[in-house]
Parts: structure tokens; C-alpha cells; sequence
């Protein structure tokens, strides 16, 4: 199956000049939305992980089916302001201005083994999430992503840990 | 297993006099989680839908793993400025201001039976989300949520739909 087939390209959004890569056409044809969750959860496995982590939220969306496959437990990486206890947060830069994420500061106990699912890789995000992960005493076994842009080279901000990308867009 | 053992009440969120209703550790914990999905999978699996769509971003948690599980696709409905192809939206009151909640147009085919999952029954997202989709053509074939909160009396606005309800809190 090609995933590109059910990726569909939307000049100009969110601003002009930026193809947007929509994803709904693959969430709604059953076949490729199990072949995706199945390959994410194929690429873990190996890894012996604890938890699966993911990032608010188009990360919800695979991070969960992939945890419940493993066996293992879920927890959200949130934007500033939505997770209700006490938090450990980042900030990183943006190509324009800055964004915050949090995690729960239970949310992992140290030692813990987790993946870091998310839909797209373009480097910063994700990069922040490996840092709240390794803050927390955890390890980052995988960044697991269904589209990495190759062109932004986003792979150069995870300092060696390991990027599994289902589809890689050039 | 008692679901309301991995609620965690924190108080004053988001705002003074809230009791915020704090499931990370239901998704932390791996039974409680294969529970949870478990339960909404059994009680829609009888009513033959085509599809799940899940409301933005708590709904997002479940309503993928229950689509997998299912073998059904996926929709996303989700809140202004954030799907990037033609949608129909629906404007809705909530208790202080309004709400606006998308979903693309070709997200259901006329006749389509659909479920709805989220988090948290408080009426309102629930019921635009019913009408977003029946504005496309489709059928609720049920609402179906993790925690309804009793006391806010949010199934009087599903109009007759049914709402299946894993914990419910008064």
C-alpha cells in the first residue's frame, strides 16, 4: 500500500506558500488507517517499550491504537494550559515565535522505556518531547512519525535517537 | 473494574469552583486503558457503522482505537482554523460565550451510519457534532462517551439519540 495515495496536498494552508499534507482521506479509508497502525506498532514492538508518549493533537490520534496493540500505557504531551495537574514544560523556538508543551510530572517513572508517536516530523517538537521524556528520568526508545519532511531535515534535531517515518515527503 | 478509580479530581481547573475530571491515569495505566476502549468497542460494534468521528482533542484519544478495532474509518471534528479542506461548520452556545466545530465535507457519504465518541458528555459539543453530521447526510447511530457528568443533564440535548455512557459521575 502507498500511503501517499490517501495523503492529500492543500496549497496555502494554514497560510500561503505551505502545501499542507491532510491526512483525513487515510483516517477515514479502513484499510489504510489499519495498515498505518499496524506498521507504527510493528516498528515498536522490537523495542520493549513501556509507554508510548504523544503530542496534542494530531500525536492522539496513533499514539493510543499503538499503546493498546503493545499493551502498554498512554500519555499525552499537551499544550500550555490543558493538563489539569502538575506539570514539567519546554519551551522551543518555531520558524516564527516560540511554543510550550507540558507533560505530567507522574507521568513517567524513571527508567521507564517510552516511544514518542507523532504525525509529522519537522524536528522541534519532537525534540522538545525527547527533553520532557529524558527530564522525567525516562528513556526514548523511538520517534515513530506516519510523515517526516525530509526537506527540513528535522532528523538533525534528535541528537541520535532513533526516527522511524512510515512516509518520507522530499 | 472500577473506571472512577483512575479518574483523578483536581480542584480549580481550569478556573476557580471547577473539579477538573483528570483521566491520564486511566491512559496510563494498561488495563484500565484495554478496559476503557474495550467498552466503547462492545457496545457500538452491534449498531453496524461505517465510520467513528471524534471531537477534538480529548475525543481523538478513543475514537481512533475504536475505529481500528472495528475495521471502520476515522473523522476528525475539529475546531475552527484547523481542517484544511472545504468543511461545514456549526456555531454553539456554550455556558460562557461559543463554540465553533468543523468537519471537511467529504467526510461521510449520504446515508452513512455514524457513532460519535468523546471524552466528556456535557451536552453541547456532542449535540453540534450530532448535526455537523447529519448536515452531511449521515445517521448517528449512537453517541458514546468515557464520563458523563449526570448533574450538568447534557443528554437532554441529544434529542433521542443514544448515549452510551461508560462512568457516570453525579
Amino acid at each position: 500500500m502507498n500511503l501517499s495515495d490517501y495523503i492529500r496536498d492543500v496549497p496555502d494552508f494554514p497560510k500561503p506558500g505551505i502545501v499542507f499534507k491532510d491526512i483525513t482521506p487515510l483516517l477515514a479509508d479502513t484499510s489504510a488507517l489499519q495498515h498505518t497502525i499496524d506498521a507504527m506498532k510493528v516498528s515498536i514492538a522490537p523495542l520493549g517499550v513501556d509507554k508510548i508518549a504523544a503530542i496534542e493533537s494530531r500525536g492522539f490520534l496513533f499514539g493510543v491504537p499503538v499503546a493498546r496493540d503493545l499493551g502498554v500505557g498512554f500519555i499525552p504531551i499537551r499544550k500550555a494550559g490543558k493538563l489539569p495537574w502538575r506539570t514539567r514544560s519546554i519551551e522551543y523556538e518555531l520558524e516564527y515565535g516560540s511554543e510550550t508543551i507540558h507533560i505530567h510530572e507522574d507521568a513517567i517513572q524513571s527508567g521507564e522505556r517510552v516511544a514518542i508517536d507523532d504525525l509529522l516530523a519537522t524536528g522541534g517538537t519532537m525534540a522538545a518531547s525527547v527533553r520532557l521524556i529524558e527530564a522525567l528520568g525516562g528513556q526514548v526508545a523511538a520517534c515513530s512519525v506516519v510523515i517526516e519532511l525530509g526537506f527540513l531535515n528535522g532528523r538533525q534535531h534528535l541528537h541520535g535517537h532513533d526516527l522511524h517515518t512510515l512516509l518520507r515527503l522530499d
